[in-house]
Order: structure tokens, then C-alpha cells, then sequence
């Protein structure tokens, strides 16, 4: 990794091995939720994940490589914060606080990382891979904001 | 782990054991960077961590109990990736980069957490935890705007 077009792709495949552990994490924690609210939220990112590993796809493309498959050793990390919550919290109140506040340390590794991408896409003038990196982006930022909306008006609270 | 108590006692442990993790791991990620502006930044950040272990002190005395050492395991997976970084970068341009990236994702990892954490004590009516996790929150998100304005305005054009 010597260049800004190195980190770029070295950074693009963490984002893609992350993206599917998160598709695959996703059903089990929907599972152990017991907030409809969250869990719709939820259900409806899972959605959102699988539509975000064909636009990181098409960002590979635009660079004319394949994904590596290279471990993304973070994304690892804070699903396993996950699995533990999932094995410690026997009462409703603290699973459910405590998972929406770990699927939003999730969003900000996410969108702390897509913000970065997009970046550089610009200075490495692929005009192509900021368009679709903004738009995971904003997917993001909008899965944070509804998950954050939800703890605070309910899930803090119940 | 029942209550919203027993969430908050978890995640500060987390944050505990991960601003200790983060005060031994920065040394190196300092004598690594080349990048004057970015190696100031890392090594205010780094006595503002251990001001900032002194103020969780603070918060475990509000809940009168002392930190458990319990291990945090996003932490350990964020850190991994700035030791993959250092190994695999031979070139100081996508080494900066990806450095001030990585610190990024750190940075954004604690602003969530104390953003949670800070709810939290507002919901279990501990004002003085709730003063303690803004001050502790205002230095992180200011830490993650210098690196983030170092980044745009010289690493990635460097």
C-alpha cells in the first residue's frame, strides 16, 4: 500500500467484507430484539446492506478490480460487542438499549469510512465512485439518525 | 445485564478499558505518522486520553463501583486495523491517509458510544455522569474535526 489509490482499495474491500458480515449478523439480532420499532428499522437496513454490497460492486468496477475477500478485522470487533450483549443481557430494557446503541457504534464506524472513501474518490478524481460512495453515505446517516430517534424516544425510556 | 443501569455499568467498562487500550496503541501510531500537523494532532489527543480516563473515574464513583477491566472488543478489532495499516503501508502518502482514517473511525466509535452513554446517565437522572460524558463527548468530536480537516486539507493531497 504505497498510494492514495492503495488505501482507496485496501479501504473499499474492508467496506465490502463488512458490509457482508453485517448482512449476515443482521437476521440474529432482528431476532433478539423486542421492539418492533427497532426491529423494523432493522429489517429495513438489512434490506438496505444487500443494495449496498451491489453499489460498492459498481465502485469496484470503476477501479477494475474484484473484491479481495481480505478480513476487515473492526467490522469483527463490533459485531462480537454485539454477540456479547446478545449473551449477556437477560432483561428486555437492557437488550434493547444496549444493541441499538451497538448497531449505532456500527452506523459511525460506517459512515466515519464511507466518508473517507468519498474523499478520496474526489481527489482521485473518480467521479464515478464519489457518486455511489455519497450515496451509501446518506444511507448511513439516515439508518443512524432513525436508530437514534428510536432509542431516545422509546427504547431509553421503556 | 437487566436494567439501563446495568447497560450504562457495561458500556463504560467498554470505554474504560478501550481509552486505556487507545493511551497504549497511540505512542506507536505517533512515531509512525510523517506528517507534522497529523502528529501534533495524535499526541494532544493522547494526554486529552488520559485526561479524559481520569474523568471515567469521575463517572464510576457517581454509580459508586470500580471499572471490572472487562475487554472491549471493538476497540481491539479498531485498533488491529491501525496495526494492519503500519504493516502493510510502505508508502508514507497511503500510510497518512489511511492512519488519519483509521483514528477517524476510532474517534467515531467514541463519539457514539459516549453519545449513548451520555443518554443514558440523562435517563437514569445522573446529572453529574451526564456533565462528566458531554465534556468527554465535546473532545472527541473535536478531536475527530482536527483530523478530519488535517486529512482534507493536506494528507489526501499530499
Amino acid at each position: 500500500m504505497k498510494t492514495l489509490a492503495d488505501a482507496f482499495e485496501h479501504t473499499l474491500n474492508d467496506m465490502y467484507y463488512a458490509e457482508n458480515a453485517i448482512a449476515t449478523a443482521l437476521p440474529n439480532v432482528i431476532k433478539e430484539v423486542g421492539h418492533s420499532g427497532f426491529k423494523q428499522a432493522l429489517t429495513d437496513h438489512l434490506a438496505e446492506t444487500k443494495q449496498q454490497i451491489t453499489l460498492l460492486d459498481k465502485v469496484f468496477s470503476t477501479i477494475k478490480v474484484k473484491p479481495s475477500g481480505e478480513k476487515c478485522d473492526a467490522i469483527e470487533g463490533l459485531l462480537k460487542e454485539t454477540d456479547g450483549i446478545i449473551e449477556d443481557a437477560s432483561g428486555a430494557i437492557a437488550k434493547n438499549a444496549a444493541l441499538a446503541a451497538a448497531c449505532q457504534a456500527i452506523e459511525h464506524y460506517e459512515i466515519s469510512r464511507y466518508g473517507s472513501l468519498r474523499e478520496w474518490a474526489k481527489v482521485l478524481e473518480n467521479e464515478e465512485a464519489h457518486t455511489l460512495l455519497s450515496e451509501i453515505l446518506d444511507m448511513e446517516k439516515a439508518a443512524n439518525s432513525k436508530l437514534n430517534a428510536i432509542a431516545i424516544d422509546s427504547l431509553n425510556k421503556s
